[in-house]
């Protein structure tokens, strides 16, 4: 690259940088300060902290190892918004995050302004080097993680609210296509799957390392829907008894089932003979066609046994993704695969202080594919490999179904 | 009471409602919508709640059945803000209060004026009914209990956050007698216990139902320390070993000790050699004058029995109020009691809706008496009885010696 | 004492020694190895562990500090069968009795031989020094106390069991009275409680530290039933539907209600429509005039409060024990008492190594008085104080009724 | 199959049933009714329950619906015995099975006799159909893996008591390899994986239906150590700080590690500076030559990291069992691999009854591989799929490991 490609790569740079943090506070517009301190479950973060710690990362992972003379812009907040990376110091434990009520919303905002002048700086001039480039992408790819995470966390703690409040009362979902899902062929024998990283021949751009090493698999024949399952059809199984008929499940669903008193979706309410979803925009009728969303991994592989299918495995959902009629439905709802969530042959965290990024949560979670409402377009792609624990529900995870061929 | 005496009365009860409930206001002035909003354990409150609750209660209890035409801010906010009244009917499960980022602080003050209002025009004019005065400073007195725990609740939360900040960093506590204790013989023989009720012979105004019947008990002789445990004193124990010989303390407390680490009173912090307590001011130097706080009963047990001394019973510690030279430190803190919380020989809870008020809470708990520098000025009395579990410790809690006559 | 004196006191001593210490075997002698093994509950206790505890408090108390040239029967018994004396060593914890499958009863057996033939030897010939034989009588008392607690815990052990196995199927409760209660006047005034010590003026004979010292104590006017409450009575409140009132109950009470599913007391069933009770013989039909046993505290305070009673006091309790026509009941079950457990005006504690018999236990629980089915006759007496916390409910715990006079 | 051919096969089927029960016995033996009634966690079960367990399955599944007028030995078995079938009823649960002291261990003998009688004359003369045979053998093969868990369970029920009892003292561990281990480079490209069933080309004999279906998989150029990983390299591991460096672990693992307070593997103690293990045969000096066992997967995972390497995945374990120079080690230890328990493409779950055997345990668990020192001889095979969650550590767990080829 020459001087001038890359100024025209860090011109690029820099207003993607501006662009991805503006749509994070866009985002969290809608909220009080309250709205945005409080933690409905361990799991879940609070909006602010979803804010404090993305521009954490840049001024950890960017500005401090690369900006010369950068001042932190409190010493503190290295302890109140490291998430989870050892190699980065000792941190404020995970299910207190709700308790801190200071720093403010505002001294957030403040934190985010200071880090984003000194991000502005650096982009600027005769632009970055390749691998400093490489770094500030991956924030902005982290940060468009933690936007999806914000929308989720913050619906499921308004959902705790006995006066169902809405995020934004002038939610729209996405349209839902019509109409009984159709069964494509899928691709059958070796098929490539994974990244091959940026520059590489197969896809190209931006991946987290665990969707590399681009390699071979072997898939047996198979066909799978076009389309994700709907609450109508959800309602079907509903009514047929699944959530009452033990054969149907896996022994650990069948016990999450029963000590949570599962029996429907997250946020689906029964009222005065309807059924009802608390949604983004409030609590709503629930559309029949629209992807079935805020189910657990045990629910879906219920539902795809009493179907009389299965779950496709993440290769296979990855293999069809480019197929003619293919929806893949990136904008509706995540869809969980028969894949438990493990490095692929050859995978290699990256090196340095972001290697516990991916690699450290390969044990006891489950692969979904696709992309949800709450992703920020644009993010996901066909290699993409998202993961929660089987009984996670409060993510925008829906299912699609498959099945051997004959 | 002839209509001008009433006249007088009302206003009075006017004047006193309009100075309670500002001060409560006062005392939540210096925390942000965040710090209102947050709920640090179950035990705990948000000081948003506090002050939605106190109105809630002169909503409930007063206005709707004697306010004619009396219409409710939002029907949605008896669920919200009823505590614990099964007759009031349901309500939202006390350690989600947390949860309720809605109503906003904005829309609680809303509330407050609401209800401010129309107890305004009702106490206006010729005056309530005594029967419903009296009900009207049942509410400001449980106004001033929550006042209380505003603070004590408050303190708490704060002290979650590793940042440490203040509740009000100008904070001044009250200064403490310098000196060693001197001790007083106590009242020995037949003794009169407890409150007349309003107008009665010993004590008269107001009193909760749990300090009534006045009646008779039988001390044997006695004496008692002149003023509080104070920290300095509580040092000396610690560095004893206080802490880590079981035989000092009952068994339920051992275990506490070590299921819940105790090394010190809460809040107490050792940084560079030095102890530092945290406190409303935020994190200060160990005044080793001031009286011990926010250690449990089975602390102060344990102290008691280390020092060869033992805590008073609490009719030994109202029979020794009035002695000359009895420092009842109510402006520092509660002082824990030997005695159980159960109800006085003839105790009657009062009739109709308020009649949860006291009555049942007496189980599992201790007596505490006393008041503290978060107690508002003449809200206590020496009849009061305060009352929390034996592993309490977040109240302004400490103690006062006794021992036996010989 | 003279020398023939004391003989004739060691032969008595040695022979109540002998009578007590068979007696635990015989109540042993029903179960299986598997039986005398299992441990139900962190609360209950193994049949074989109380063999093996009571043997080594003779073992730990008498004969190591007492019998020259004492050989431990198995040195790593200390810290299998010390129940709760920190002063005696560590300890094996509480909840996991139940795994000590080894020793098995049978070196359990030969531990009992081994002491009791030392224990002979040393009550033989002169006889022990006095105070010797006070905790030569400590011990027996204690293994009377264990007595009891291997019926209560062997009965919840066995009620786990689906098929009901029975303890002893031809086991014969005590017969009870039959008709109504009738209302005695309680003592009033000034009183005599507690129990004036070895040799002393009102009881004479042993007595446990937490008995003493006997002082005075002030009553007001009362009336007490002549009898416990039967299980005729009970089945009315609960068919009244106390178990659904929450009015009738402590908040605690409730939440323990609600928690533990508690629909009936402990070992009731309903079978076609009848109600069974689970006894040491068995699944038997409910008999209607004997006392209700088996329920806690919380459970006996709301049937008072349905009842427009309230329980007696435990000083009320042992003042009324010699009123004529008043039934003691001290072989069906122990009484639920309003009193606190909490240690008399100037008790202490016995001196030495048996200190941490009673006193460390004086919080968090509720008196009891009388005796049950399962106490060693001639165990108790009108001043003795059971405890336990307000929540248990296998002990056979029922309750009496009281109220104030008007 | 014609007459005499079916008749040698029954015959040959009775022997084996009988060889096989009567192993079972012999494995207990040694233990008294107390060790065979304990439940020392809610994972394990009392050797008596395998005992019954074992037995109602043959009472199930082939005598209730194969042997006319078969009475079963006691209805209420059907409850106690039942392991996990949702379709042959309700059952105890299994966290309270050490509750069942009755029936006895001697009750337990009769009714394996009662089921023994029954099966010999069902296996009598002509022989059974085809698939009554398999329904037996499918009870034998269930029987064994019973027998490994008796072992494993009583180990771990033992390992609670401080006596540390010895099951055998006579016990022998299997001889292992001397010197380091060898690296083999491992089958690459297309594989056969997974059993092809009775009577087919690959395997034949019985296998479980997660052995099915046979089917190709695609395997990337790698190499595997000739053995397991050895008592000694673990302790090269641990002196390196492996249980206290957080980047070498999975979150999940690293938590669990925490939480558990895991310093060594399952059953190592340290006395005297010196490293011993508690085994079958007692507390015994470290054989630092033996395969490491009592290791959870996040420690097997840890231990790879550390050293540079991997586990291999189930796919490459079974391809390379038959490679000269790997020893399997199925008598010694189990060996986690990196792949997750899911079914193999075209599963399908045996029909009826049975069906219920494997599938629903498909979540939340990783493969081991080989077999070990407590598995029947015969029992296992190169395509055999042993399970458990990736906590687990009372299992006979080892590691062997992988690496990717350069």
């Amino acid at each position: 690259m020459n001087a001038s490609d890359r100024s025209a790569a860090a011109a690029g740079l820099a207003a993607r940088y501006a662009a991805v943090r503006a749509r994070t506070e866009a985002l969290a517009a809608p909220l009080s300060a309250e709205d945005q301190c409080v933690q409905s479950m361990p799991d879940a973060s609070p909006a602010k902290w979803h804010r404090a710690h993305t521009t954490w990362f840049f001024e950890t992972f960017v500005l401090v190892p690369h900006a010369p003379g950068y001042a932190a812009f409190d010493p503190a907040f290295a302890f109140l918004f490291n998430s989870y990376y050892e190699a980065a110091g000792p941190r404020h434990a995970r299910p207190r995050r709700g308790m801190l009520t200071r720093p403010s919303c505002a001294r957030v905002a403040d934190y985010r302004a200071h880090v984003d002048a000194a991000m502005a700086a650096l982009l600027d001039g005769a632009g970055p080097a390749p691998g400093l480039a490489a770094l500030v992408e991956l924030g902005l790819q982290h940060e468009e993680q933690h936007q999806e995470l914000l929308l989720t966390d913050i619906l499921h703690a308004l959902a705790q609210n006995p006066l169902r409040p809405a995020y934004d009362p002038d939610w729209r979902d996405p349209a839902a296509p019509e109409g009984p899902a159709r069964w494509l062929d899928g691709p059958a024998g070796i098929v490539e799957i994974g990244h091959a990283g940026p520059g590489g021949a197969a896809g190209g751009g931006f991946a987290f390392d665990n969707e590399t090493p681009r390699h071979r698999a072997l898939l047996a024949p198979w066909r799978v829907a076009d389309r994700p399952v709907t609450n109508g059809e959800w309602l079907a199984f509903l009514e047929a008894g699944g959530y009452r008929e033990p054969l149907l499940w896996m022994a650990d669903g069948w016990a999450a089932r029963q000590a949570e008193g599962w029996e429907a979706p997250l946020y689906w309410e029964r009222r005065d003979g309807a059924w009802l979803a608390f949604t983004l925009g409030g609590l709503r009728p629930l559309d029949p066609a629209a992807p079935v969303r805020h189910v657990s991994w045990y629910e879906a592989d219920a539902f795809a046994r009493w179907a009389g299918k299965r779950l496709p495995t993440e290769q296979e959902w990855e293999a069809a993704a480019g197929l003619p009629g293919f929806l893949a439905a990136d904008g509706h709802v995540w869809q969980w695969t028969g894949s438990a969530y493990r490095p692929y042959p050859g995978f290699r965290p990256w090196e340095g202080a972001v290697g516990e990024y991916n690699g450290k949560f390969m044990i006891g979670q489950m692969v979904l594919r696709g992309g949800s409402l709450a992703t920020p377009p644009g993010h996901a792609r066909p290699t993409y490999r998202n993961f929660f624990p089987p009984g996670a529900r409060w993510q925008f995870s829906g299912l699609r179904l498959a099945e051997d061929a004959a």
